[in-house]
């Protein structure tokens, strides 16, 4: 039999033993299953963060794996569980828009409802542990998604994934993700776009950014510039220097693109 | 054969090597053991801390599991190297008091002794590598306890792990952890007894807390509550701000509370 | 057949994406690995830093097993990726000093032009991904090193892997490795001839250190000494307290002994 591989990304950090206690349910169900940490430094409650994160890494898994995304400020309210089957892997986590940059209309989209495959008692604080990471393990030994629960087309389709345009034409979006080394990535696509445009101009906070390079180095001790980034959105970069740092800014933060 | 499981818990950080030479000389003894990291961020020397974080977390694991705990501040003096029995799990390290929120009378602790499983040389700083890593390591291969040493009962039960009524009247702990939230664990349990008590007071360096409250979202802005967490301890919070910052503490110093 | 052992050493941190990418490759291509994190927080760039990590680490894991090594500032340009077989491991990474440290002239160095096994489309920016991952896996997954390149020896060796004595008599290396205490790795071995040198100095900036201890608490509150660490080479340490933060160093630095 293969073996199964499951990935974690979540905003409970490496130092407290949230992570670890989530690896040991599913060590219980499939002992043998690879885990793999995409990431638990997801700044706390950023959905968008964890959303863009997921969407970057899955395509270098093999089909069958299995993706948990654990950022869920709404543990313990209505916000359904579900599975996502896309492209021949599988993705469970809360209905919060936490998958909703995988959304390519192939998506099948699952309410989880096996209660008796939770972790018991379950709390209201840790679904994580009680619903996320044994509904994962099952999958890994064997369980198909459709013993797990009905098809459902009413889930969280989130804004940050999909820029709007206002009624002043600037387009509406957030700051998705902020790198190692103080990059900021937008929610705006459209390198062509930008590069054809005059005015074009990135806004976050109080900071105006309007000029658009191809390499780092192409910018000037101190500047903020834009650029098109290997994850294909915008980002906002300086030369050896955090844009973030400059722009005081975090996941989530609002961003405003002018073309 | 059953995948044998492994944990570490230590207080090296993930900046340096130490971590991966243990799993190296456990993969060596035992290349198919799945190994999984509790945590190597604890404050450094803080046995109250890692002893917390161990007995919240194997609950979590399989029977069977093998964890292994380094926070050693002892390493190359005369504390013993032990292996605990405990719920059907096994737990290495050194007896300086890690394993004291484990015990409940029913643990079996053996005084590891068989130096023919270390690796050598045997360095007088780094006991994790070449002590616990291997026993832990020949265990999940098969060996069994009594192979590795004699049963004793004179081991460290650490005052931490249970509080002591001064004459004062007031209970003497300590902290115990500090999570990524800021949010203060106190050796304190008793939720019942605090919540019926109209003179309830937990004080911490200079800073008194006779609030107690259910949820974050009862504590008005910049107030320091105390509630009952999920780990079963009394905790000090603050709503979406640290109550560690706010307290100026660390792991293993002194609490106090009144009932 | 055996469990494949890979390990992983980079300067991607954890809250990025980047390390889940390359074990996803890796996954894809050798299912049943064992991946084990060596560090991923080598200081951006710091080639000495990862080669000195590596250098330390690699025998602690058994025979056979895979080391994959990206620190890469020189990505996209023409160096070039190599095989190391070393003791009866294998190395992966760049030519560019990281495996400086490994170097005893019985290694066995190849270019790797096994291009059909690279992730394509191969990036200008992310080799640890397309190259040097996949390159690793069919390495666990039994390709032998002479089917991935031809054997050279024009290789790197790193200046820092060898200190160099000035006209004035003193020898120049640099900081290899702050660990997590703050203790100051140099590039200098040497212990006997410290201890037996009347005139023993190490520079680093614009601080000498010209103390030679042999334990921590030989130190003075607030005093530089030099140690022999475990390591083999001369550190900079205080006792109970950061000597990197005293000497505002960071490794690649440079640093001179006089002897």
């Amino acid at each position: 039999m293969a073996t199964p591989i499951l990935t974690l990304t979540t905003d409970f950090g490496q130092a407290d033993h949230y992570v670890a206690s989530m690896k040991g349910v599913m060590l219980g169900i499939c002992p043998q299953a690879q885990i793999v940490d995409i990431s638990h430094e997801v700044k706390p409650y950023a959905i968008g963060d964890a959303a863009y994160l997921i969407a970057q890494t899955y395509p270098c898994f093999p089909k069958g794996t299995i993706h948990v995304v654990v950022v869920d400020p709404g543990v313990g309210s209505s916000r359904r569980p579900i599975i996502v089957e896309q492209a021949g892997q599988f993705f469970v986590g809360p209905d919060n828009g936490v998958f909703g940059m995988l959304y390519d209309e192939a998506e099948k989209v699952r309410t989880i409802t096996a209660t008796q495959y939770f972790h018991k008692p379950v709390s209201n604080t840790f679904h994580g542990r009680d619903i996320f990471a044994p509904i994962a393990a099952q999958l890994a030994a064997g369980i198909v998604p459709r013993q797990l629960g009905e098809m459902t087309t009413d889930f969280c389709r989130p804004e940050f994934a999909k820029p709007i345009q206002g009624s002043d034409g600037m387009w509406r979006g957030v700051v998705l993700h902020i790198d190692r080394f103080g990059n900021v990535v937008t929610s705006f696509r459209g390198r062509t776009l930008v590069m054809n445009s005059p005015n074009f101009a990135l806004v976050i906070g109080d900071k105006t950014i309007d000029r658009f390079v191809n390499t780092y180095s192409d910018a000037k001790p101190g500047e903020l510039v834009a650029m098109a980034g290997s994850s294909g959105y915008l980002e906002i970069s300086m030369n050896q220097a955090s844009a973030a740092a400059q722009l005081k800014c975090a996941p989530m933060d609002a961003a405003a693109l002018r073309l």
